[in-house]
């Protein structure tokens, strides 16, 4: 057990989780690697949110709020990190929720939806068809799921599935807290900020937004002021801790 | 099977032997996720040893020749990523090898000592106690290993124990690919370059120092100076993407 006096406690409970979830199938090993890579740059970004991700995070609300079909992409570490926040953004936007995984297998997906309906999720479910441009079982998805959206949100997307759908003319909101990723780089909107953290921020903002606004803020979208502003934040902290 | 001529081949490589020892129990699940950290620092330094790394890797192998009893703490992740290496390192600074576990099951102790000495490593086996001040089992080792060491060399250490070990009095010699976390912070000498790169060059400058020059460095010791310049390597390179 970890102690709850370990000044890390937060981050290493949050590992433990991801660890039950690759025993129990739900992450994959590849996934384990992955999150650690977010940690780091967590880490780096002062692991909260930044004005600059909470101004994203409003905006993604608007997206959202705006779209005529929108979707929530979820794979293995989402579902573990946050399938409860999830349930909760769905119920306030109405959006479909598609299991959508990198290392897919049938198995896999099924756990997922599972962890995800446990959670209270209403999980898109029925076949799927390579409707995404990409090799294999990476361009699988549901016909009336990420096939039919305008806007996508997708929390720790691949950074080739991510530049897809951003090919394929849908709105893409990535979470990703690598500023300098591909999925970052080619998102309409990157929220770079960590999913526990933004998920809910999403759904909070969602609730307090009117329909005017909403318009606003999505014709005044600038993606790549995010990116700017998330690496002069990790600037500043490593000035902070060279001093 | 990963292409030589691929970009990200080692890296991919090492992804891929990290997997493999989490499939046979060497490496923990919550070690994946410590390793995807490093991944993340790691690109941040430009996957090189920097000249300041450079020249800490030669005063860690001056404070090991200068030891009375150096002792190299050993977890999974250090045995999967360089078990032959640390065998090199053991024969030329005839140190103490101990496998030291954060999470900590005889069985594990059992895996990672098998497969140290498998590359050739002498591991010091039998009981352990509690000889460092902290919770559970991560204040066990063994007598006449880490608590008797006055040089320890601990290749990506928890920052409890390794600030636990400072306290102690003993020289800890961190390395870490973060120079931010509280093990580079509080070592004595971190080092911030790739633990595979790392042990070869401390055991290739252990050879071709001399005891006299070995004395001066240790004498002139400045572990901080080590993690500003890591900082500066870092906010060099993220400059760069910026623009």
């Amino acid at each position: 057990m970890i102690p709850e006096s370990h000044p890390r406690y937060q981050s290493l409970i949050t590992r433990e989780q991801m660890a039950q979830g690759a025993r129990s199938g739900v992450v994959s090993l590849e996934g384990l690697t992955a999150h650690g890579r977010g940690e780091a740059f967590d880490y780096l970004l002062g692991e909260r949110t930044s004005p600059s991700a909470a101004e994203a995070e409003r905006v993604a609300a608007a997206l959202l709020m705006t779209a005529d079909h929108p979707v929530i992409s979820v794979n293995g570490n989402t579902a573990v990190l946050c399938a409860e926040a999830i349930a909760s953004l769905q119920m306030v936007t109405d959006a479909v929720v598609e299991v959508n995984l990198f290392h897919r297998t049938e198995g896999r997906v099924d756990l997922v939806t599972a962890f995800l309906q446990d959670a209270g999720c209403n999980v898109l479910e029925g076949p799927v068809s390579r409707f995404i441009p990409l090799d294999h079982d990476r361009g699988l998805c549901h016909e009336e799921g990420i096939a039919a959206a305008d806007v996508i949100l997708v929390p720790l997307e691949d950074g080739d599935r991510a530049e897809a759908l951003t090919r394929m003319g849908k709105k893409v909101i990535a979470i990703d807290l690598n500023p300098l990723s591909r999925t970052a780089q080619t998102a309409t909107l990157p929220v770079i900020d960590e999913v526990t953290r933004a998920i809910p921020a999403i759904t909070r903002d969602f609730r307090l937004l009117g329909t005017d606004e909403a318009d606003r803020l999505v014709k005044a979208l600038d993606g790549k002021k995010y990116l700017r502003e998330a690496v002069v934040t990790i600037q500043k902290r490593l000035e902070y801790v060279l001093d």
